[in-house]
């Protein structure tokens, strides 16, 4: 599982920092997530190969993490793309889309499948057979959602020594990694689990921004690999959360530590602060594991 | 006058290429014409005041000229505009715009006001006691307008040796400066030529981007100071103008040479070649004052 992040600044784009847009590449997936004005630069500027992304989720409609989207969308087709592109944000965007094509007369010629999304409550929105995506309901000023990347369990590695000690013919070793009980060439039946190994354990991301402080997200994103959490302010700023429903970097540290996340990391950074080390202090004083989000800084486990 | 290039390739922003957008500087106004992705960031990469802007000029609606208007007018917002802002652009620019602003519920608190264009004629869209700007309609693959930037013409200047020795009274000044004839101290009728000198050569400037091969438009821009003319492709690609309604640099040429212009500025590149130099060499062939738009480049006279 890599992260790249493409920009993690909130508001307006400028010379040096990013609006919103990462790459999650995950099981073979090249999942974009969000994609605020200038995404495509920097897919260009990291060597991001473009015809790999086939699902772009957007959170929600704000300028910082969508402007970018029809840029993509169109480039795509003057790059000659052929490939199905699946777009799933919230209600409007097509519209959005499809109107800025519509009066361009830039139709793309390749399958552009909108996948709206309306409901408050979690949905599954994707699913194949190594991983799963479902939506995290937040808590901002227009609907939003965040994303919980999930890989899927994979099959019970075998235990080749007990194997061979409990005398099992080759022939059961699918069954066994699918983790039945067998008989051995005596007859006997053998328990699963005295002739395998448990699986690599799966690795899952959850994006959480926009967002103000929502407890409400913490059952879901129980003990995830990387949660990623905006803190576009300090507590210093606290008092302009409730206006702007952004939460601060102490807020996102709380919930980290009550989900019992793996790591937390930080973005969707306000640029009035002097150094991005602030936002880690603050959030180390309540959770240990602690990283920040940087424009073209990628994760990798 | 001054003329600053923001991006001047066509197509996708590319790490070092920006997608069309300028600024016209002239008697006091700071003029925008298009404004493809990134457009913000690179006023602020050559320090241009955003606030300045009052007037944007958007030739067509496709997306490397005027995708990164939403954003731009999004951040004027964020930056505490409060000044009008008005947009110039082709029917449906006002449902395209205001539709992303709704969904983000991010309107403005400015006024925001929309002059849509959609005759095929020249039309006079903004006028002072300084400048007018007409549309000069092109010939694209959807409706394209360019726009002719004109000072008016100044007072005449006094020709004080000349005034003094016809012996006029200071009170006749102002009269003098606007063209009239005027009685000196002994009652005789002095011409007005004969007192004043030609006020400073009115500048203009004609920006024709997208657009095929289209003499019908040379009427419109004869003799003006700068003409702006689109060389997507180099004679060697002039197959590919008629299907993609865009000029070559040679064809780019005659329209200045017929036109009698200044000086001819080339720019909207594809990228598909190793040295803007071709353009010029070929424009050269036709006409002898040629100058390549590039990316930060500032013209000034």
């Amino acid at each position: 599982m890599k992260l790249t992040i493409l920009g993690c600044y909130s508001a307006t784009p400028r010379v040096d920092t990013n609006p919103t847009a990462q790459v999650l590449d995950i099981r073979n997936h090249l999942f974009l997530i969000d994609c605020g004005e200038g995404t495509q630069i920097q897919l260009r500027r990291f060597k991001i190969k473009f015809s790999r992304i086939k699902h772009i989720f957007i959170s929600h409609l704000h300028g910082d993490h969508f402007f970018g989207l029809v840029g993509l969308i169109s480039s795509f087709r003057l790059l000659g793309r052929e490939k199905e592109l699946h777009i799933y944000g919230p209600k409007g965007i097509k519209e959005a889309i499809t109107l800025q094509l519509k009066l361009g007369s830039s139709w793309t010629n390749y399958p552009l499948l909108f996948h709206e999304l309306e409901s408050d409550n979690p949905e599954l929105i994707y699913e194949d057979e190594k991983v799963s995506v479902h939506t995290i309901p937040l808590d901002h000023r227009v609907y939003t959602n965040g994303f919980l990347f999930r890989e899927k369990e994979g099959d019970r590695k075998l235990d080749i020594d007990a194997v061979k000690k409990a005398k099992i013919d080759m022939s059961y070793y699918q069954k066994i990694k699918q983790g039945y009980d067998v008989q051995n060439e005596e007859g006997k039946l053998i328990k699963n689990k005295e002739i395998t190994l448990d699986p690599a354990p799966s690795r899952s991301y959850a994006y959480c921004s926009d967002t103000a402080y929502f407890p409400e997200i913490i059952d879901q994103i129980k003990r995830v690999t990387w949660l990623y959490h905006e803190s576009t302010f300090l507590e210093s700023h606290e008092h302009l959360c409730e206006r702007t429903k952004h939460s601060t970097a102490g807020q996102a540290a709380r919930i980290a530590k009550e989900a019992n996340v793996n790591t937390l990391i930080l973005g969707h950074y306000s640029t009035r602060y002097s150094s991005l080390e602030l936002f880690r202090e603050e959030a180390y004083q309540i959770f240990d594991s602690v990283e920040l989000a940087e424009d073209g800084k990628v994760f990798e486990i």
